[in-house]
């Protein structure tokens, strides 16, 4: 079964093609918006499920303060599309990047962070580049075990040697806590507060972030702003971690089914250079098509997904065109040149991923 | 530790960054082109792996016979290029994709593949519209479960299916044995090769494919071509399937370790969406690290890679320029617009990933 704006899609973009739902994406920034200002949070939307700053703008109109970005490729390009107050939620270090990151600052407002020293040390080479002051957050952790520091003696180090540092200025702290891990967050902020306190410092900016945690979201008392990423798209991690619905997921893959070998196999023209290996977290098969739930896209090849139909009632035929609501949508909005952008059963045009592969 | 080079790459490029050594690439080219002369097989390497032109170039100006494409965007790249012979290995449905085969076979020559009635079907549109006839060879699967006709019967009534449609011609085969799965191929051809002749056809090409199967080069008898692919940078997929050494990857990611937040713990700058989320087959971590290969690189968030250091005698500090192989070379080629060019320890200039993304 095809649906006719399928047909269509197949017939002037070909597949496999990403197609965003600008109806959702919408209403998912407006609802995300409503909430951040429910709670008392400036809304800082990370671009990276995106990658343009046409949405960009998009959320700031809404009302978001500004956005969040994890590669300097991708601030460069959303200034360039009219961002004007970004946080780069990334550690910068060397001298190329130092170049590239005084230019943005003559350009835009910006924030980084830290979690050592050695990024510290780096960075007023950038500031007297720009002859700027420049903002930095310490990036702490609180669980994930990702980029943060694990300690709050070691967050309130760091935020000394920002502001003792040359063209530094102490921003804040920003963390990304686990969605069952807040108390641990608020403990680790409470104790990181009284020792910058205890140094004259005063935080401006307490991020939080990530679009399962919008079940969190004001729960970090001290919290001054949320990044959610995802949402604007959502996926089926967002729907396992049950802050969205399928209805609330505005981009499919759009994908032929380019064969039958058996009557328990089918392949879909989309492999792992379209979907991703991305395995969700554990989910299971790497995508669910809407038309057949019960098919699972068992693996891939570059350019083939395997659908295991040993489980599925109705079963596609070649030529069919499926939809395929994504494990994770940001690594495969980064596959793309480009999405094709509908509302309802009407293709609006295309939209460039104009930060797709910005990866330094 | 950083190799001055990897200083070089890091201030003029920035990291990650995709390095090729244009040394490993030309010997890798040859002794391929060597091996599949002896086997008296004509060499028709796939550009999935490198999806550039110009190293397509390279093959053929080293005695291949043309190329394979896996989808028709990519023959699109490459006969702007200047490939003239490109055989598209993919099921090619709908009218989109018709139109657009038709535009190409008015400028190279072409073959395609089919494993289906439904796609033979349609195939005669793009015949009648380029005024040519299109040469189109049967996909047999002798094991992968991948795309193919599972049995020789069915091959043999696909190639009657070809050879009785209006302006089609029957090519002959295309199988991608497993590693172990020679006999089984060999007896798969040898029938179906029966059932050709006895309906009065001869296969002119018979393909077989893969870099992990040059070392079973010429075993079919029957052959014509090989298609291989990753053997132009290699991957420790390769090194695994033990057709490669680590000193014939040609390609490098190099990243900066942007964090260190822990004594067992370090974080590169090449998440997901540098190195992917592939697992090549169920290697240990998603790379090897050259200068720390004790490091495991245990997983990914987008931009992070995320090390477990608790093997490690040595460990990277904050700033180190790191150069890593990839589990799956083809996979990461196809995240960025660009590769560095080098020569030893001198920088050449920057290549276009000229393909990347033509999914369609």
């Amino acid at each position: 079964m095809t649906t006719p704006l399928a047909q269509k899609i197949a017939r002037e973009y070909g597949t496999p093609a990403a197609v965003i739902d600008m109806d959702r994406v919408e209403r998912n920034i407006a609802r995300v918006q409503a909430q951040c200002n429910s709670a008392g949070l400036a809304n800082r939307p990370h671009i990276k499920t995106h990658k343009s700053p046409l949405l960009a703008a998009l959320q700031r109109d809404a009302g978001a303060k500004g956005i969040t970005c994890q590669k300097l490729g991708e601030a460069e390009v959303m200034a360039d599309g009219g961002l004007d107050d970004i946080l780069i939620s990334y550690n910068l270090l060397g001298e190329e990047k130092m170049a590239r990151l005084a230019a943005l600052m003559r350009r835009v407002n910006v924030t980084v962070v830290a979690d050592n020293p050695t990024v510290i040390a780096g960075l007023p080479r950038a500031a007297a580049q720009a002859e700027r002051t420049l903002s930095v957050a310490v990036e702490c952790d609180t669980g994930r075990k990702r980029a943060g520091v694990e300690t709050p003696a070691e967050a309130i180090t760091l935020a000394k040697d920002i502001a003792g540092a040359k063209d530094l200025s102490f921003a804040g702290f920003m963390m990304y806590p686990t969605e069952s891990g807040w108390d641990e967050a608020q403990a680790f902020y409470d104790a990181a507060l009284k020792g910058v306190r205890e140094a004259g410092l005063e935080p401006r900016l307490v991020s939080t972030g990530g679009s399962p945690n919008l079940k969190n979201l004001g729960k970090l008392k001290g919290a001054t702003e949320h990044r959610p990423g995802t949402y604007i798209y959502n996926d089926r991690m967002q729907v396992a971690a049950g802050v969205a619905t399928l209805d609330d997921c505005a981009l499919h893959i759009y994908s032929t089914v380019v064969s039958r070998a058996a009557a328990d196999r089918g392949i879909l023209d989309a492999g792992s250079k379209t979907l991703t290996s991305d395995p969700g977290g554990g989910l299971d098969g790497f995508g669910l098509i809407i038309e057949h739930p019960e098919a699972k896209i068992a693996r891939f090849a570059e350019e083939h997904g395997m659908l295991d139909l040993s489980r599925s009632n109705t079963r596609p035929n070649v030529g069919d065109v499926v939809r395929i609501v994504p494990n994770h949508v940001c690594v495969v909005v980064n596959m793309v040149d480009e999405v094709v952008m509908v509302r309802g059963d009407e293709i609006v045009g295309t939209l460039p991923v104009a930060a797709r592969g910005k990866l330094r």
